[in-house]
């Protein structure tokens, strides 16, 4: 039996394999050229770091899908259900540069100044630079989704599926922005906000392999779902960070989305629970906060439950996305998944 | 013979007749959903009016190529060059849906106030939603585009022009935002730089109906190289209408890419002629700038011979545009597509 140690770090060392050939796909489909600054401003984020979690889930169900060890395929080559190969890595690579595009723009909505331990777009360029590079890797995504070589039927497919993830991921950061204007948000609306801003990106990332390698409709409908499922307990986790975890590891002021009223399962939870959420803490400006309000904040919604609630949900989201995997062969990379998924919501940062 | 005043207006219907068509197949492609406030934003530019010049294109292209009357056919069932139907409205408002976009994140990154004679959409919403209704409009466009029905290569090939042309119009934007900082521009990076900005869009509408009715790959080059000379043409044109038209008429401040410090192939060429291009408009606020200042300055870019070079340019251009088009059938529509070509540089406004 292994211990949680050992598990977590064998989920990290898969990933990190998995993010290193990732990270040398990336400047091969998006090379620095003219105009430079619109291409540099444009990997700035990409380069900057990142887990690389959705690529991860992409190229892992790839390998579970087609039933081979994991890593012992070239991505660049993978084996196709019916005997053909494609280049599962370039998908990979668009699901990331949809990710960063969405960041980018999102950072300037927000007005958050850092990202990634380093300064967002909009702050190292400026607004204008900013806007063109979200929207330059907005393309740019589905250029590289369109050169896996795969059947042009499923190349569609594959692109409708980007398409209406795009489409899904501004409802969703559309209603995240009214949200914070409103204190009767319940935990349904949350969640479904969720799913659009954060989930679908998830679940596009684990079912266009299905659709790329020819899977079945249920395969891709079950891993549609999977990735819907941990990307909201993915989500629901990184709110509970954003209070949990020191600024300098976090790579930005711990609390802030409690600073910026940003709603979250935890406040959605405690208001019901009768906190005065907009008391919190007084200051609107994260350079203002100190980590004592913070501490007395989150000491606040302890006392609550909303943070154990928050945990649960998570938990149970999690266990519902490894269940739907069970339409996949039995094999080591199906394993993966199932770690990944407990991975997202036991991690540390 | 017909006169220069009856040709205008039979184009003119015929952009009307196609307009009408285009303005009801928006809200059917764009209906008002939740997010409301989002859609509504995202609607706002394209139900405030627009000529649909570019749509025109891609429509008339299409009854060109399949060779039947202008206007007898629905567009909805359109036939392709093989004995199928598409939808080849779709890929008609797609192209509009791009435009649209562009501008709205274009108004935000030139701090415009007014497009069409309506509030710019940051101005009329916000910067959030602004940025957000654009990148809206990027995805449905691929959405809208992938449902026209086309066999799956076709549309993978249109899908592929769709998304170059979207990186390219960046990239474009991209060099005119550089180029507002240098004073050493020529008039073959300017032309370049409209090429990749404004000319595209054209180019991918001329091109569009042919790739997805059938037609052959020279055709389709011919297309795209037709709009791409008159797309640099109506560039070209629009910026002397910048300069000559009322401000009532022009829906804006008349003269504000001389304030701003826009470069135009007329300022490009009068610099070249030893004027002071800088020195032309005290002020970089539109706000504040007089009908007296921009008459003083159209008179020494006049004199400088700037706007003749200008106007000559577009006409080269777009009968350079007209002769690719031999490649088509010769019919009603071919005719209307040199007739836009020539109404493009002989507009008023």
């Amino acid at each position: 039996m292994t211990t949680p140690e050992a598990r977590e770090e064998a989920v990290l060392e898969a990933v990190r394999k998995r993010r290193e050939q990732v990270n040398e796909a990336i400047p091969e489909e998006l090379p620095i050229q003219r105009p430079e600054r619109l291409y540099e401003a444009s990997r700035y984020l990409l380069d900057a770091g990142g887990k690389r979690l959705r690529p991860t889930v992409l190229l892992a169900t790839g390998e579970a899908l087609v039933d081979v060890e994991p890593l012992s395929e070239d991505y660049r080559a993978f084996p196709t259900i019916d005997g053909d190969t494609i280049d599962l890595m370039d998908a990979a690579v668009s699901v990331e540069v949809i990710q960063s595009f969405t960041l980018i723009h999102d950072d300037i909505m927000d007005d958050d100044d850092l990202r990634r331990g380093v300064p967002a777009v909009h702050k190292e360029y400026d607004l204008e630079t900013a806007i063109l590079a979200g929207d330059t890797l907005y393309s740019k995504a589905f250029e590289i989704m369109l050169e896996t070589g795969a059947d042009p039927s499923r190349t569609v497919d594959a692109l409708g599926i980007l398409a209406t993830t795009c489409t899904k991921i501004c409802e969703g950061q559309s209603l995240d922005v009214t949200f914070e204007n409103r204190t009767d948000v319940t935990p349904e609306e949350y969640l479904e906000m969720v799913e659009q801003k954060t989930a679908v990106l998830y679940a596009a990332s684990a079912c266009l392999p299905a659709i790329l390698l020819g899977a079945d409709d249920e395969t891709i409908d079950a891993l549609y779902g999977y990735g819907l499922d941990i990307g909201r307990a993915f989500q629901i986790q990184d709110d509970v960070l954003d209070l949990t975890v020191p600024s300098e590891k976090l790579g930005k002021q711990r609390g802030s989305d409690l600073v910026e009223n940003k709603q979250t399962l935890i406040t959605v939870h405690a208001r019901d629970q009768g906190v005065d959420i907009e008391g919190l803490v007084d200051t609107t400006d994260v350079e203002a906060v100190t980590e004592a309000e913070i501490d007395d904040a989150v000491a606040e919604l302890e006392a609550a439950g909303s943070i154990s609630y928050a945990n649960e949900k998570a938990r149970d989201l999690v266990d519902q996305g490894k269940a739907r995997l069970e339409v996949l062969p039995d094999n080591e990379a199906r394993d993966l998944l199932c770690e990944l998924a407990d991975y997202l919501i036991e991690r540390g940062y």
